[in-house]
């Protein structure tokens, strides 16, 4: 019997997806540094049966950033923070091993799962942006090398979490001693990158080992999704290609021994809900009159290191840009050029629709549980990331037209069975690299 | 008026300061890793008016490691599930310059801060272990370059807090305005061991930056304190000592322009508290069986770059130890080689004084409230960093026999009236660098 059943992540990005999202009235204006907002979310995700809750996160920021990046809150510190406010959601938030030293990272998100009761996940990303070199001085390393160094980073840490084995803890007072020193593994990492010796000076959690997430869709980033992640987030630009890109995964992870099961696919939508489709509309419409031409060819520059769009006639075809975009977030660019190619669009058409897309996610509960079920079904993805433009309108909405809907299908469930994130993904316990078969 | 009421932080340090702590049954033996315990301490403390909790770390461990530092939370993480389970109690947390990334911390703890309302203090080290280079890959900075490196590394930190003026985010709906330009502020920083562009992601908290706390004691560990701490937490060897250091401090902060209120002086203190003088030194009895010789050797070893001690006989003088110890944790080592001196002390004697002091601050909640209040009257302590050797049983003791007499002489009071750490300590808000005279 194959899987039924739905699983959702939600994005915790203040005011919502939409980069004038802030302007919307149904929410704060402050919502990406407002607690209260941010926890009420996770809370009622958790109430819901959302599987985890997710951070984004950037090291970089200018004048031409989207708002609310320019002042939210740092992924571990609030991730925690919603640890203790929460029982049962996963919690997750990405960080670069491009600026990072692994030790820290290991013990940050080590601390994460124990303190949640296993529920951490680690979105690794490599950091696109070329200005996050300027915060942490020396040069930005290229694409490929990125991903190269977090393919080092990623074995250090994995190394560091099997320091402990479950049981090297005895705590016996009696005798006076505190670990079993056979069960204790020094990493003794000597790389091309990083010297670490470990061990970890902290125990796996109850999940074994945190999820790992990854975001890159290149073909390095399927590598190294395919080597070490157990859930990749991407994008939805059709079913088609979502399906493809999964495959593309789901076969790396084979030729990396491992099963085509064991990463989980997780696009990121957008939906848009409305008691009806007129309704779902007359939303998208207000959200996308939230921002200007000018705004959108900011938005659209982002991807493109902040190249400044406003240079070129808004209705002419696409601009020819070369290389440009290769080195940050490619997989977008890549995408967004090809699409400008196949339709002859103009900028305008192309900014705007980059900034505000019309995705396949709007419309009502039924629409949209058809659509979910169809990628579900096709093997398109085994759940989703929940980006909503509008955090505190779509939120509200999905809950009160989509979820029912799913229920009513037999296709999800509100109540979240298991304790850790991986219960939550379907996925088993991770058990070390020094565990016998006797042991496990 | 000179201020007449004491303020205390409490160590939040799992079983407790005693190394082998773990093993007294009033507590459990998993303390350091057990959430509830560390957040019912925090709640308790909170309740009887402790200013703030205090989370020490370390970079490095081996098998001779203090046995709850093998495996303990990492001080952002833990301190961030804190402030949602608390409401008013400081949090403060160690993390060392000399291994870490100056935007991500400055990041790290300003996000504490706002998310805990303005309750966040940082205490800035320098990593006396040279072990912690092994997990970082490089060379151990010498103490000279390390405090050198900090120096320059809070410049960098406080800038970036600075980033945002207060009102830098207008969030105008109707004019599409998300911040005013002209209270941005980009850091620019080229130095001779950070080039950091700025600005950083997020704004200033209630108490306009995190509380600077400083742990070093040698002349450098001063000078750094002088130019930048809101507090020292340092050793209470005797009130005279202690007093002298204070002074020094004071002075040091004068030198920087400073005046001698502005830095707070917390000695660490480990209070044994009975109903009688009796009782209270049966509890240090027991405390101090905890440990076998052996145990006190490795204890002392720590502070000198774990050095072997059961080399030497133990019922000789002290032995000789040239210039060990003062690249790592130099102001406990140069102490422990003066007393050794001074009395004539044999290795063992050292050995089991460290591992268990028997201090001024061990007798009846009478007793121990006169010396707090001798102490703060001479000007050697503005507060105290209660840092019991055993938790569990130290800190009721503590709130049954000694916080009653404190308050009872109107010297303490149980009530936290402000909101901020830095309310809490009595230190004005922290105005940005870029605030005019009539902005203030
Ligand atoms: C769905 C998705 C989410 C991402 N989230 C982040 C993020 O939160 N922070 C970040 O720095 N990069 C993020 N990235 C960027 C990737 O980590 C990666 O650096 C970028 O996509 C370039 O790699 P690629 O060419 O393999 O796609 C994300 C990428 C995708 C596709
Ligand atoms: C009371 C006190 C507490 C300290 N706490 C820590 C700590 O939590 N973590 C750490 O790595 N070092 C800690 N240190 C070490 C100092 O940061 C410093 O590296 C060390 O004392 C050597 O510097 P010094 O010679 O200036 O004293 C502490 C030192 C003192 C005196």
């Amino acid at each position: 019997m194959t899987q039924r059943n739905l699983a959702f992540g939600i994005m915790l990005h203040g005011a919502g997806g939409h980069m004038h999202s802030w302007k919307h009235p149904a929410g704060p204006a402050d919502a990406s540094v407002n607690l209260d907002f941010i926890t009420g979310i996770a809370q009622k995700a958790e109430a819901n049966g959302v599987a985890f809750a997710f951070v984004a996160d950037g090291l970089y920021i200018n004048q031409q950033s989207i708002p609310h990046f320019l002042n939210r809150f740092e992924p571990i510190s609030i991730l925690s923070a919603l640890a203790t406010a929460t029982t049962k959601i996963g919690l997750a938030g990405t960080l670069s091993t491009s600026y990072s030293h692994p030790f820290t990272v290991a013990r940050q998100f080590a601390s994460l799962d124990l303190i949640s009761g296993g529920r951490a996940g680690w979105n690794v990303v490599t950091s696109p942006l070329e200005g996050s070199a300027k915060n942490y001085g020396g040069e930005h390393p290229d694409h490929g090398l990125r991903y190269e160094i977090a393919d080092e980073y990623l074995e250090v840490v994995q190394g560091l979490w099997d320091s402990w084995d479950d049981d090297a803890f005895v705590r016996d007072r009696q005798s006076g001693r505190f670990f079993d020193q056979d069960k204790l593994h020094t990493l003794d990492h000597k790389g091309k990158f990083f010297q670490v010796a470990g061990p970890l000076n902290i125990q796996r959690s109850p999940q074994g080992q945190p999820v790992i997430f990854q975001a890159g869709s290149s073909d390095s980033g399927i590598a190294l999704a395919g080597k070490y992640a157990d859930a990749v987030f991407t994008h939805s630009p059709s079913l088609e290609e979502t399906k493809a890109f999964a495959d593309s995964v789901r076969n790396s992870a084979v030729e990396h021994g491992r099963t085509a099961d064991d990463v989980k696919i997780f696009p990121g939508i957008g939906p848009i809900v409305g008691a009806t489709l007129a309704e779902a509309e007359a939303k998208y419409l207000e959200i996308r009159n939230l921002l200007t031409i000018e705004d959108a060819l900011a938005y659209l520059g982002r991807f493109f290191e902040h190249h400044d769009f406003s240079q070129y006639p808004l209705d002419a075809p696409f601009p020819e840009l070369g290389d440009l975009g290769t080195n940050s977030f490619r997989s977008t660019t890549d995408r967004i050029k090809a699409d400008a190619k196949r339709t002859g669009a103009t900028l305008r058409e192309i900014a705007l629709a980059v900034a505000t897309p019309k995705t396949q996610f709007i419309g009502t509960g039924e629409q949209i549980a058809d659509e979910l079920i169809r990628w579900f079904d096709a093997g398109a993805a085994d759940g989703f990331i929940l980006g909503f433009p509008v955090q505190a309108q779509g939120f509200d909405d999905f809950v009160q037209h989509v979820i029912p809907v799913l229920e009513a299908r037999g296709r999800y469930s509100r109540t979240l069975d298991g304790k850790t994130l991986r219960d939550h993904l379907g996925l088993p316990r991770r058990e070390s690299r020094y565990a016998t078969a006797e042991t496990v």
